[in-house]
């Protein structure tokens, strides 16, 4: 069968997995767990085969890090799924129970999305906390993982399939695409698949959007912002920036931009620039941000305004200067790509200014960006993080991945009768 | 200013919009009403203007009477601001509040889409519903009424925007788009708009969602099924079929495909044909539907497979026999459109089988499919129906017309911490 073929019996499958209970779902996540504990050995060989290639490319010790799979990554996916385990059914919930009438009950009614194929970079932990996401939450999913752990997701995929069918969840609720092109076929999909997810640089992500007519959940750009007050704590300010910056450059959540308040610039800026030079970071910036800072500076970090749009994901920032919490919240909401942005502040009426005023997915105070995650709200794990203002924002978890339906029941009751006046509706909720 | 112009503009605006309190919204509100039946003369006489050309361009009674604006009207439409104020606002919600660490709060915060456009069919009632959901969800909007009724669309909207402006709502929070051609400018604001809702026939919006970059929610088919099982009592099945067929034809969630048991086919079909027949509707179905019925028909309306992807908005409807509910299920996740679709039966079994297995935003028991709309289900008023399956579905109310934000406040905390063991999250739910 080609990609369409199975992504059409797939959504056949979708009712019955949408129907399975919590049950049933939790016993498949156990036998997972044990599969993928009792398979160790197997599943760190088949690792040791994509390190070993990877190393012949000459990857960087960044992604060899993001390769690797072993004690350590295992027992966090381990405990990621006592996490799912632990948490609540998200499906078959009632969110709204209201009699439209005396013999007319309405329920909306949690369900799962469906089919969801997501696409992601080369991390085997990933492949084993989407597909168990996807599980708890009733979903059935498409999973094409980055090329590079092929031969680790070959058998994490085997074992996690197997084992959930084994424990009685529907033949077919899982579904693994290994070849590049396939991605394509799966972007065709757009009558049996009902949501992508993608993960990966911003011109993969732009490149899945622009192609399919299947709703895409997550997000190109992470350009995040953090304003440092006229009011800042210069101790908490410096080690949050540092974090941001450094704790994982390359990811989505950190810091791109620094806007300073003017009042506070002449004796912050040198301290930020110390601070950044100790930890590796160039700074780039306005001309008046170096006319602060002592020596000189290349031509080329000093930026225009459309210089601001650039997302680095490198040990560089851009530095702005403002004169005002509301000019920082301009800039933010004009520059940046509504990911996450903090203020760094103890004066309660500019944080609430900017909480309010900034429009994006995550809105913090006195904290680094990096925090946007969904392990670290709490999620037990995320499919993704997403831009969008529709269906899911922010981190997503088990909550982004179910819809509803309304269902109401009656007695022959027909329109025509409360149109003409006959009937009158009796909107009362339980 | 050119509509990308506006839009942009709009942009700016929509933050000091989202940040009005309920009981401005509702100031807004009461004005709006007030000048609307302050100013009704003014409004009747322009509609009579678009009703005479109309007249002279030879519509049908159909449309004349949703052209019509007059003395009923306009008090559904101020009924309907009165429920309006009355609904608990929607947001500043406070969705979850979690302490993610002693010193670490995390809110998710209900906030509004932003810039929503909405190109509507002509029916002056629709352009206020439209513009006070937005107002009352904190979004600016963007309006493109149909031409038929742009005399009275003029003065509706300078009538709202002017009231809502003087009650204190952000100046430029309301547009109206006059232009056919401005349609194509407005697709193209990808950057500003937030979400796009057009509503009008299924090759419209087709055409919108294959013409942008911007969400798009509402829906192109509504393909709704009614099932009658072998356990359905007919004497609620006859009415509830003429009902869904007849009360509205032209609607969304008008009936289109009923599939009959194969055990009550002999018995129920005839009769049928005599309501239909009484009710003006015509029959197409396959060969042992007209097997089972008395005359000849003609050849045409001999159905094969792929004819039951038709959506008439006609008084034509097309009938099947299956052997069993979980046929029909699966005819209706193949063939329907996920919008509305109906069992009539008094066996619970099958009625909770149909209900969990059916992939729509509605699915009804024992009623007729005419029910799916926002104001029958207490919404107060909808800016359309949605089958999509991510952000909201079914009729849109004011639930779906916001988002959520994360707002998370520290003291300083950095992920490095965390990461490297120095710090432990304690979740926490408040």
């Amino acid at each position: 069968m080609n990609i369409q073929q199975e992504a059409h019996q797939m959504k056949l499958v979708s009712p019955l997995m949408a129907n399975t209970s919590n049950e049933l779902r939790n016993q498949a996540l156990t036998a997972i767990r044990k599969a993928l504990v009792d398979h160790q050995t197997e599943i760190f060989a088949a690792n040791q085969l994509d390190l070993s290639r990877a190393k012949e490319d000459g990857i960087s010790d960044a992604v060899y890090k993001r390769l690797k799979f072993d004690d350590g990554k295992l027992s966090a996916v381990t405990e990621g799924i006592d996490q799912l385990i632990s948490l609540a059914d998200p499906i078959g919930r009632v969110r709204l129970h209201r009699m439209l009438d005396d013999d007319l009950e309405m329920k909306q009614i949690t369900c799962p999305i469906g089919v969801i194929g997501v696409i992601f970079e080369a991390r085997p932990d990933a492949l084993i906390q989407i597909s168990t996401l996807c599980i708890k939450s009733g979903n059935c999913a498409i999973l094409k993982g980055g090329k590079e752990t092929r031969e680790t997701n070959r058998v994490l995929f085997s074992l996690i399939a197997q084992a959930a069918v084994a424990a009685g969840l529907p033949d077919g609720c899982l579904l693994q695409v290994t070849q590049h092109n396939e991605i394509d076929e799966l972007l065709s999909c757009d009558k049996d698949v009902d949501l992508l997810i993608p993960r990966g640089s911003n011109a993969f992500v732009q490149y899945i959007m622009n192609n399919t007519k299947i709703p895409v959940m997550g997000h190109a750009d992470g350009i995040c912002h953090i304003y440092v007050d006229a009011a800042a704590d210069f101790a908490k300010a410096l080690p949050i920036l540092v974090d941001a910056k450094t704790q994982y450059t390359a990811a989505c959540n950190a810091v791109e931009t620094i806007l300073v308040h003017r009042s506070i610039a002449p004796d912050f800026l040198p301290k930020l620039a110390d601070a950044f030079q100790a930890a590796n970071v160039r700074i780039r910036g306005t001309k008046e941000v170096f006319d602060l800072l002592p020596g000189s500076y290349p031509q080329e970090d000093i930026m225009q305004e459309e210089d601001f749009h650039t997302e680095y994901l490198d040990l560089i920032a851009s530095v702005k200067i403002v004169d005002s919490v509301e000019e920082a919240v301009d800039h933010i909401n004009r520059f940046g790509s509504h990911h996450t942005d903090a203020i760094l502040t103890e004066d309660d009426a500019a944080a609430n200014y900017f909480l309010s005023m900034v429009d994006s997915a995550g809105v913090y105070r006195n904290i680094s960006t990096r925090f946007a995650d969904g392990f670290r709200y709490g999620f037990g794990a995320e499919v993704g993080i997403s831009t969008s203002k529709l269906h899911a924002r922010g981190p997503v978890g088990l909550e982004g991945l179910v819809t509803y339906k309304y269902q109401i029941c009656g007695d022959g009751n027909i329109v025509a009768d409360y149109a003409q006046g006959r009937r009158n509706f009796h909107f009362r909720d339980l």
